[in-house]
């Protein structure tokens, strides 16, 4: 049977990182089969793209080549290593997937839908995630959180402004896939894991 | 006034590097404005690009992959580097353009067309070229003229059969776009430049 694939989403500070990790610590104490990744990334093509979209000097990097950029990282990702997985029947949880594109280059950039849609468009007809989980925290203090931290990354280095609006875009992909569900992360991180772990019992994940 | 977009096409071994030094030294005896650029590449992060493309290492690269990362390229290029001298009146010519990709990726790769277009709509829309040289030799021709020859190329290390394709994707282009002419390089490498030159005479451009 083909493994379940979930997809984790959120801005900038909204604790990805640290719920990904719990999560894996949890699994791992379960026994489940299942592989944790991440984009832009995850395999060996993807990091060398991944190094180019993130590099803190590229500030000429124009729209249109960072969504292609994230784009060709994904496509690599998904049939390198995603697909591969997802065959044998393990589950794979993705540190950010094509919603991430449709927030951050589609709305808040402002390529639009449609534009980012096209160019993902073999990795929406063949990899749909089964769940997608969304780290909800108001874009202040998701800023708040990462503001002072030493950064060499291009698109943590982007104003609160940027965020706010890659905010209002999960809000409207929310509106339409049904997939995406939203968990509140205002509590401590201990409380968020545990909305996670219910969430993922709830839809059959675990 | 804007200045002219011109682009050179062609399958591997056609000559093209030879006819295009010997174009940029009549142009600069004639103290032309012009600029000569190539594709992948161009500019610092389409270089960047440009190195996981050809990187001979990089067989497992999915076909999706490589045409996402040109479209990439190409973008950046277009807005950093072409778009800029074409607004201040000089004459641009470049090294492969989005053509290469429908008959590389779209046709030999079998991608198809459709998909083409649409990762390269904006360069698509924005920056048609006023005319497109294709160097036509046959595939096997060619082939014999790179043979032998050391690379490190990823593209240029691909079999006959898939040059082939390619030159037949030149060929269902060169039937949709009255902008392409084919320019018949059996001859000299004088004689093939000779024909080039009364082309972009012929054309308005010189």
């Amino acid at each position: 049977m083909r493994g379940k694939f979930i997809t984790f989403e959120g801005c900038e500070g909204s604790g990805k990182s640290t719920q990904l990790k719990l999560l894996a610590d949890y699994l791992n104490g379960l026994g489940v089969d299942f592989i944790m990744t991440r984009e832009p990334g995850g395999s060996e093509i993807s990091e060398e793209i991944r190094k180019i979209i993130l590099n803190k000097n590229y500030d000429k990097m124009c729209d249109e080549c960072e969504a292609l950029l994230y784009a060709a990282a994904r496509i690599q990702h998904l049939r390198e290593k995603i697909a591969p997985a997802l065959a044998r029947g393990t589950l794979v949880i993705c540190d950010r997937y094509v919603d991430s594109s449709l927030a951050y280059q589609g709305y808040a950039r402002g390529l639009g839908a449609g534009y980012v849609e096209a160019i993902n468009s073999f990795a929406l007809k063949e990899f749909r995630p089964d769940l997608t989980v969304f780290l909800d925290i108001s874009p202040a203090a998701a800023f708040e959180r990462k503001h002072g931290a030493d950064t060499d990354d291009r698109m943590e280095m982007q104003g609160l402004d940027f965020h706010e609006e890659v905010y209002k875009g999960y809000a409207q992909l929310m509106g339409r896939y049904a997939r995406i569900c939203a968990v509140d992360c205002s509590g401590s991180k201990f409380e968020t894991a545990e909305k996670i772990k219910n969430l993922l019992k709830e839809k059959g994940i675990i």
